[in-house]
C-alpha cells in the first residue's frame, strides 16, 4: 500500500568512507519490508552523534556507505503488508532507535533501548539525512498533526532523552532537581520538561547569559560554576532546609560535575547520568554513598511510551526549542561549525534544499 | 514503672580514652528518661565497628568515656512514663540506631537511619557492653520470645543490614543476585536471606572452604575470584541467557569488586554497596552506565520496619548464625583477635561473666 | 520552656452533651506533656466532620465534654521537655491526626493515619475551637511564616486530603485525572493541586457556575453530569484516544459516581475514593475489573510528609482557598448554615472574637 | 523456512456451530505469515474457557468454525520470513493471548493483555486442539527443553495467571497472602507460586481433603469456610498481631468471598480479583475502604515477561500440576465431565490420539 507519487531516486547526504565528508548525491528510494514504513522526511535535526558517526571515533563501527540522521520528521508514504497502526499520510518521526526485536527480555519489559539487536538510525541503518527513509513501523514516533515538522524534529532525540532522564530520577512534583549543563541544548529542554512536570529546577552552568536563559525558562535558582566559591554549598543552600536536591541530571560533557553531584544531592537522592563525556568515569566515595544511601544511575534514550509522552508535552506548547534551518545540501557546513564548537542551539536541515 | 530488682551498679567495658583499651569496671545504672527503656542486656554481638569506635580511627568522634556495643539482646526492666508499646519483661534489642528524632524529613518518610540527629549505640551514646543499657523505646528491636537471646544478637546489626540491602536491590523472587564476599560474616547471612526471599544467589568469594560453605547455604553458583580467569565472564555465564545478575550485593571490604560489579550486572540492574572498605571509591565508566542504564546505590542499616522483618525471617528458622560466646570481661581479647584478622564467624559476649 | 504571657483561662466552644449545641465559655488552659506543645490557635477552619462530632451521628463515640476543630493555625507558646524540633514562636497547625503511637507497624512505614491508637483532634482529644490547644509535637504541621494563618487553615485538612489522594492515584505528570465533585470545596482544591503536579484535569460536576469555576481553576475539560446524556462516553471522549483518564478522584458525597468511575477509567487505571457518602458502597463488575485490570482504592488523610508537601504547594502560591471568617463565638451559627446546606466555600473562625 | 515433514492435513476438534459439539475431523494445515510460526502441538490443557467458547455463553462472540484450546505445548516446525528469535525445533507454547498489536499504548508499556486488538487462541483465532497451530512469533511461550510438554501445558494459562496475580498483589517476601479457593486448580498452583516467592499462605477453602492438600502444598494456615463460625476473625487470627494478610487472591468462582476479603485484608492491603464468577460484583463499604486505605484490583493473564518467569519457576521444579491425559479425539467427553462438575485436577489432551 503506497501513495503514487514516490520517486525512484532521491537526494541524500552519504558518508562513503569513515572520516567523511558527507557527499550530497542522488540514491535510490527503498521499498519498505512487511513490518516497515517509508517516510518522506521533511526536516531533520542534527546531533553531535551524527558527527561521531561520520568520523567513526566511537567504539562501535557504523554501516558503510551510511546515510546519517536520527531526528527526522516527515510523512508516511508507504507501508508493508503487516503494518496496521500507521496510516499513509500520518506524520511520523525517525528516532535513534529505528527498530528493536520486540521480543527479548528487555523489549518484553518495555526497555526497547536495551535490546541486544537494535537498529540505530544513521548508524547501523540509514537515517534521516535523505528524502525517503525506512523505519520499523512499531518504532516510529507518532507526531500529532498540529505540530510543525520543522520545529518538532529536535524533540525526537534531545527532548525524549531529557524527559526519560527526569522520569528515571524518581523526582516527584514539588521536589527539586539540579540540572548540570542547564544552559546547553539538552539542559534548556530539561528545564522546560522539569517545570512541566511540577519540579523545581536548580540550574548549574557558567556565565551571565546562561543564567538569564535558565531563569527565563523557569529555573528556581542558578549556580554559576565559574564564579561560585563552593558549588556544593551553593546548590544545597538553594534547597529546603539545605538538604540538597532530590535528584541531579547530568547533561554536561565534562567529567568534574559527575563527582560533585554525589556531594550535594540529598540523602536518598538520585544522580542521573545522561551526558557522555569522552572516557569519563562517574565515581563516589563508598562511605558517603552508603551512609547517605545515594543512588547513581544511567539513563539512555526513551522507549516508545516515553516518546509519545515527550511529544505530548511539546504539543501542549510547554516546550520551546531554539533552532536554525539550512538545506540538507549544507550538512557538511553544519558539521564544520560543530567541530569548531561554534553552534548555539540546534541546527535543522530541510531535505527539499 | 520498673521491676524491683534493678541494681544501682553494674559491670561494663568502658573506653576511657581514644585508642583503648577497654576497662572492665563497675559503673552506675542509669534511669530511663520519659521516652526511654532500660534493658538488662544478656548478650551482645561484637562488630568491627566497635573496634573502630575504641580506636577512634573514623572521621566522626565518639563520646568519652564510652561503653561500646550495638548488637545487644536482653530484657526490658524499666520504662519511662510516655512508653506504652514496650512492656516490662519484653525481650528487646539494642541496635546501631539507638534513637532518632522521629520528626524530620527523613524520619517522616521512614528513613530513620538518615536522621540528622541520630543516637548511635556504642558510639555517640553508651551501648550494649554493659549489663543495663538505655534505649529510646520507639527504636528498640522487638525480639520474639521464642528466639534465643544469645543466638539472635548478631541479627541486630549484621542480619538487618544485609536484609535491607537485598530490599534496596529491587530484585524480585526468581531473579539472580550476586553476593561479593559471600563467604564472610555478612555474606553468609545475605545468602540465607536471599534464599528466603526467593532469589537465586551467585556467591563470589575465594577458596574451596568458602565455596563449600556458600553451596551448603543454598547458593546456585560459586565464582572463585582467586582462581577464575575472568570473573566478569564467569558471573554472567551463571545467569539465564548470560545477561548477568539482576542485582549485586557488595559486602566485601576490598575496593576492586566495586569496579567489576558494574561490568557483570545485567542492563537495568542494580549494584548495592554495603561494605565499607577504608577510603574506597565506587566508580564506573559513564558511557557504559548510561547505555546499559545501570544503577549503583548505597544501603545503610535498616529502619524499624526492616528490623521487625529481618527478625521474623530469623524466628521462622530460615537464618542461622555461627557464633562463639565469651564473657564480657574478655572483650579486649576479642578486639585483639579482630585486629589480627583471626576471627571466623561472630563473637558474642555474655554480660554475666 | 514557655513564653510568659500564657493565661490560665481561655475562651472555647464546648460540646457538653452529644447533639450539641456548642457552648461558648471560659475553660482552663492546659499544660503540655513532655512530648507535647501548646499552640495559641489564631484561626480554625470549620469542617463537616466537626458537625458530625457534635451531633454524634458517626459510629465512633467522641470524648465529652469536647472542644471540636481540626484545622487550627496558630503560634507555639509552650513545649514539653522532650520537644526539640518545635520552637516557641513557630507557626504550627493542628490537624485531624493530633498524634499517633509512632511505633506500630503502620507508623513504622510512615502510615501514621492507619495507627491503631490515633489521637483525633476535636474528636477523641480537644481540638482547635479554643484559644490554646495541645498537640503532640511530632505531629503538628509546620506552617512557613510567610503563610497567612487565616487563609492557610483549610489546607490543614481539606488540602492535605486531596493532595494525598492525588499521590495515591499514581497519576504521573502529563496524565489525565477525572475529579468527581470538582466544583465543591475539596474538588476545587483538588483541581489546583492536580495542575501544580503537572496533571490534566477532567472536572465532573453539575451546573454552569461550577463549569466556569472549574475551567478558571485550570480544568482541561468539564463534564456536566446534570445535562450529559452519557457521562461515561463524555469523560472518555475528553482523553487521548478515548481511552479514559488514568485516574479518578471521588470527592463527591453521592454514591452513584462511585459506580460510573470504574467504567470510564482507563484500563490499568486507578479510582481513588476520598469522599464519604453515608453508608455508600463502591462496587464494580468482577469481569470488567479483571479484564481491564482496574484498581479501586481508598485514600484517607495525609501523613506528616504529605502535610509538609501540601503546605509547600500552598506557600508557593499555587493553591487558593475561598473562605469567610467569623468570630469563634459564632460557631453555632456556622453549624446551622451547614445543617441547612447553605455554605459555599469554607468558614474560618477567629478565636479572638 | 520449514522442516520438510509438515503434512497438508491434520486432525482437529472443530466447533462448527455455537453450542457445539466439537467435531473430530481432518482439516488443512495452514502456512505461517511473515511474523508467525507453525507449532506442532503435542499436548494441550483443557480449560473452562474452552467450554464457554463452544457454548457461546460469553458476551463476546467467537470465530466460526472454531478450533478451541489455549494451553498448547509443542514444537516449532515452520516460521515466517521476519521471525528471528524462534528457531525450528524450539519448544513453544500457545497461550490465551495468541498475538497483540505490539504498538499501542498498552503494548508499549508491556501490558499486552490489555491491547485493544488481541488475538485470542481458541476464541478469535484457532487454538491448540489441532496438531498444527499458528501463533504470532513474538507471543509464543518459550518452553525450556528440559520441561515435559505434557506436564507443562497447564502452566501456560493457569500457572501464568496466578503468578501474575501474586505479582500484582504487591506482597513482598515474608508477608502473608490469603488465597480464596486455595484447594482448586488455580488455587493449588497459587499456593506453590506463593511459597516459591517467599510468601506465607493462608489457604481458604472447604473440607478436610482441601485442608490436607493445602497444608501439604505449604500453606501456613487453613481456614474452612464451611465450618468456620467467623471467617473474617479466623483469617485475621492467622496473621501477625491479628492485622490480617497483606494481600488476598480471589480465585474462587462464588461471589461471597469477594465481599469478605475487604474485611479481613490488612489496612493498606490489596485484594486481587482473578476468578470470574458469572455476573458477580466486587463491592466494599466506602467508609472502611477509605479509612483503612484498602486496594481492590483486577488481574488478568500475564504478559510475555510474566510467561517466561512463570515457566522458569516450573522448570526449577517448584510447581507441580496434577493432570490426567486423554486423546484429543475424546475432547467432547472431557466437556461432558466439565459440564457436570466432575473434574478434579486438570485434563490434558494428546493430539496424536
Amino acid at each position: 500500500m503506497a501513495s503514487p507519487q514516490i520517486p525512484t531516486e532521491q537526494w541524500a547526504q552519504v558518508v562513503e568512507k569513515t572520516g567523511g565528508p558527507v557527499v550530497y548525491k542522488k540514491i535510490p528510494v527503498r521499498t519498505p519490508g512487511p513490518d516497515e514504513v517509508l517516510i518522506n522526511v521533511k526536516y531533520s535535526g542534527v546531533c553531535h552523534t551524527d558527527l561521531h558517526a561520520m568520523l567513526g571515533d566511537w567504539p562501535i563501527p557504523t554501516k558503510l556507505p551510511l546515510v546519517g540522521g536520527h531526528e527526522g520528521a516527515g510523512i508516511v508514504v508507504a507501508r508493508g503488508e503487516l503494518v496496521k497502526d500507521v496510516e499513509i499520510g500520518d506524520h511520523a518521526g525517525i528516532k535513534w532507535l529505528n527498530g528493536s526485536c520486540l521480543n527479548c527480555t528487555f523489549c518484553n519489559q518495555a526497555d526497547e533501548p536495551l535490546c541486544g539487536k537494535p537498529l540505530l538510525s544513521g548508524y547501523t541503518v540509514d537515517g534521516s539525512f535523505q528524502q525517503y527513509a525506512i523505519a520499523k513501523a512499531a518504532h516510529v514516533a507518532h507526531i500529532p498533526k498540529e505540530c510543525d515538522l520543522e520545529a518538532v524534529s529536535p524533540i525526537l532525540c534531545a527532548g525524549i532523552t531529557v524527559y526519560k532522564g527526569l522520569k528515571e530520577s524518581g523526582a516527584r512534583p514539588g521536589q527539586f532537581v539540579a540540572i548540570v549543563g542547564a544552559g546547553g541544548g539538552l539542559g534548556s529542554l530539561a528545564i522546560q520538561y522539569a517545570k512541566a512536570m511540577g519540579l523545581h529546577v536548580i540550574a548549574i552552568d557558567g556565565g551571565d547569559e546562561k543564567n538569564e536563559l535558565c531563569k527565563q525558562l523557569g529555573a528556581t535558582a542558578f549556580v554559576d560554576f565559574q564564579t561560585s566559591k563552593d558549588v556544593v554549598a551553593d546548590v544545597k543552600a538553594a534547597t529546603p532546609e539545605g538538604l540538597g536536591p532530590h535528584a541531579v541530571l547530568l547533561v554536561a560533557v565534562q567529567e568534574k560535575p559527575f563527582q560533585q553531584a554525589t556531594q550535594y544531592v540529598r540523602a536518598r537522592g538520585t544522580v542521573v547520568c545522561i551526558g557522555l563525556p569522552a572516557n569519563a568515569m562517574v565515581s563516589a566515595p563508598v562511605f558517603d554513598t552508603v551512609i547517605r544511601m545515594i543512588t547513581i544511575k544511567g539513563s539512555y534514550v526513551g522507549n516508545r511510551a516515553d516518546t509519545t509522552e515527550a511529544l505530548e508535552f511539546y504539543r501542549r506548547g510547554l516546550i520551546k526549542v531554539p533552532y536554525k534551518t539550512v538545506g540538507l545540501s549544507k550538512l557538511q557546513d553544519v558539521y564544520k561549525l560543530m567541530s569548531e564548537g561554534n553552534i548555539v542551539g540546534r541546527y535543522v536541515v530541510d531535505t527539499s534544499k
